[in-house]
């Protein structure tokens, strides 16, 4: 049974802190494994890559030749996708692009008052790497989440790989990559699939970033290969905190709770409200929906061991709650979720109101499902096209601009001790004054 | 001496691709030692930070009353700086603040043609620590470029650590943190001044995010802290790249070069030229320079061991070079450094004609001096506003809007094999329904 606290209780502050900082990750020490799959693929290219996925994935006829799929391939399995379920992925697709394109930053470029040009320009990485996971965890909706802003972005290659194991591919996530106009598709995954994509092979060449959701070799391969390129960030088990008063069916905030804690058993799935009986009602309706779920077993797990349900005597109290918890999921099921949602500083996404599960914003919403995880929501953003992009700044002086501001640079540096530094400078205001 | 480069030569993309790859990053593995004393300040709070720097920074009665600095001490060595000095540093985080101020993310919400709700809101983390360096590498300059950013994007409580080994402030890093509106500083260094940042102690409460340069134990905490707190880049040894033609004055082209050397052995400079003889020039103007410059120690090893003359036939050539280097920070002295400047893609600064050595950009430019190093320009961004930002996404549904959209969401969750998610949306689309 998920654990209840009660906020006005002495021990609640206790309570509360055990709560945020019990241990929910349980990825294996991969580290050494991955290490030596990075140093083979580094060094034997293709050829390793070739081997560990013939092993790995049970592909013993796979040649360096074969390893990309074909247009022909690709076509192939995503026009077996049913027309309801392509309308559906367009539908996503098209939303999802909609609300990044928002979020294109502006370049500018501009002379102050001193005379001096300033510019800030905003261009996108060159080639990036899309990791999906094969198997049970292969999902469409991630590959249009990571994709589309890649794309938005301006992403010129957008490589993914995807393992295959024993030659099964995914037709839906074959059509989602399709819609999502990735470039180049190679079936192969786990730490040599990074390894590729970081160091480039004769076949792959390398990109600039990686991103995607993956198993502990997959972590591992990623936080080993950053420096060399950019990564995402390494996700934590799912969470949602509801904040729901006594006006909701339980059913539904039930079924909300159930949908993070059937992703893994690690999940956390968190439950605020200000009247104890509706809590109570929320626990038996979990019960319920407990006995019909295909993945009970999974959701029982998560929400026996780390579910909570928080009662508090008003729901203004929830801000302070939220903030804490730094949610990556939040809904407000309340009469005036704005009013809520204004004070609340610490949240990846925000769901408004008893309509908004938040399922709803893991297809087909717009914004990104991929989240930032474990409290990070304090410092972090969830994906977007800014994570495909970087920013270079520009600065120009003409002679006399550099009259008007160089004099305080070589004060500056004189003062630091870097000479050289205040010489570059005065060597030009001197000829600049010289005429 | 510097390597000598001829892009023409049929050598030059091995050995341009061996300048690329080569080490320059020296730092010790202290990594079980730092976590040693992360693990005992996360035990025993201030007395551990108490205890470290009583010993590392020869402080013995140092007490957790005194740690931090009060308002007088502050002020007490900060008015002891000079006037010219004073307004420098004010000229400084004026243009700093100004430039910075153009970052500041425009937060959206709106309702779409299905009805539903989208938005997308900025705020600033909550609190934020700076790590400024003691002794020789306190740079009042990088207090300016860490704190003003995170002014400007309303991180409402800043916190800076700084060991004063021998219990010596510097006076114009206690003016430069007075002149950007830090809030609370603390005369403590080292990993344990991370680990006080990042756990907390009695005395000093958690931020949200550590910036700031440091040496390798405190590179090393930040990477180990990362989760708990976001952290910056971790920088490497700092990097210039010159393109300049023959028009330009050897002497101040040397300097430039210098003016990256002298910061550190492992630091390194390339010049990209289209005329070998004023290769030459530029080369003998480093060893006059080397005659009187104070850091020529340092500057010789950086430029003897890293230091690059790259001699392409036409200027245009300098583009694929300029995007594989990626430097930290790249001048364009030629005659046109726009048209140049307009091919490139990978830089983390660009400083454009003759007048405009790069240190002018280190103090009083306006952009941020701290920048993406050892190629990672590639795919990241200079210090700025958005590091000390995050985004929450919003989403809302009516029950009218879920119906438009929910259909889709339902069949993809279903095609994933994950019922909870689809039933989420199904539940109220039935309700909806029925009314």
């Amino acid at each position: 049974m998920p654990v209840d606290l009660y906020a006005s209780s002495p021990e609640f502050p206790q309570q509360f802190a055990a709560l945020l900082s019990a241990k929910r990750e349980t990825d294996a020490d991969v580290n050494a494994t991955v290490a030596a799959i990075l140093a083979e693929v580094r060094a034997r290219g293709d050829e390793a890559v070739v081997d560990y996925t013939r092993t790995y994935d049970r592909l013993p006829s796979l040649t360096v030749e074969t390893m990309r799929l074909s247009r022909e391939t690709i076509d192939g399995a995503a026009d077996t996708v049913p027309a309801e379920l392509m309308e559906a992925l367009r539908a996503a697709a098209g939303r999802i692009r909609s609300y990044h394109q928002r979020q294109m930053p502006e370049s500018y470029d501009y002379v102050d008052e001193a005379g001096v040009r300033l510019g800030s320009r905003w261009l996108a990485v060159e080639a990036a790497g899309l990791y999906v996971p094969g198997g049970t965890a292969a999902y469409p909706s991630s590959v249009l989440m990571n994709a589309i802003p890649a794309k938005v972005a301006g992403v010129e290659r957008l490589v993914m790989v995807v393992p295959t194991p024993d030659g099964k591919l995914n037709p839906l996530v074959m059509a989602a990559a399709r819609e999502a106009g990735v470039d180049e598709i190679y079936r192969i995954g786990g730490a040599q699939a990074v390894a590729a994509l970081a160091y480039g092979t004769a076949t792959i060449a390398p990109v600039d970033k990686i991103v995607g959701p993956g198993n502990a070799w997959v972590a591992a391969a990623k936080r080993q290969v950053y420096g060399t390129v950019g990564i995402d960030m390494i996700a934590g088990p799912s969470e949602i905190l509801v904040v729901a008063d006594k006006d909701n069916d339980p059913s539904w905030i039930a079924m909300d709770l159930l949908s993070q804690a059937e992703h893994d058993t690690a999940a956390q799935s968190i439950l605020v409200t200000d009247d104890a009986a509706f809590g109570e009602a929320v626990k038996q309706a979990v019960e319920a929906h407990l006995q019909v779920l295909p993945r009970a077993d999974i959701a029982r797990q998560s929400w026996d061991v780390h579910g909570a349900v928080i009662v508090v005597d008003d729901l203004a109290e929830a801000v302070a709650i939220v903030d804490r918890v730094a949610p990556e999921h939040l809904e407000l099921a309340v009469a005036d979720p704005d009013a809520l949602a204004n004070k609340i500083r610490n949240a990846g996404a925000i769901f408004l109101g008893r309509y908004t599960p938040e399922a709803v914003g893991d297809y087909v919403g717009g914004p990104n499902h991929v989240l930032p995880t474990a409290r990070s929501a304090r410092f972090s953003s969830g994906l977007g096209v800014l994570d495909f992009m970087k920013r270079t700044s520009l600065l120009g002086c003409t002679a006399e601009s550099l009259r008007a501001i160089g004099g305080a640079a070589v004060a500056l540096a004189n003062a630091e001790g870097l000479q050289a530094h205040g010489q570059s400078v005065a060597l030009r205001l001197n000829m600049a004054k010289g005429g």
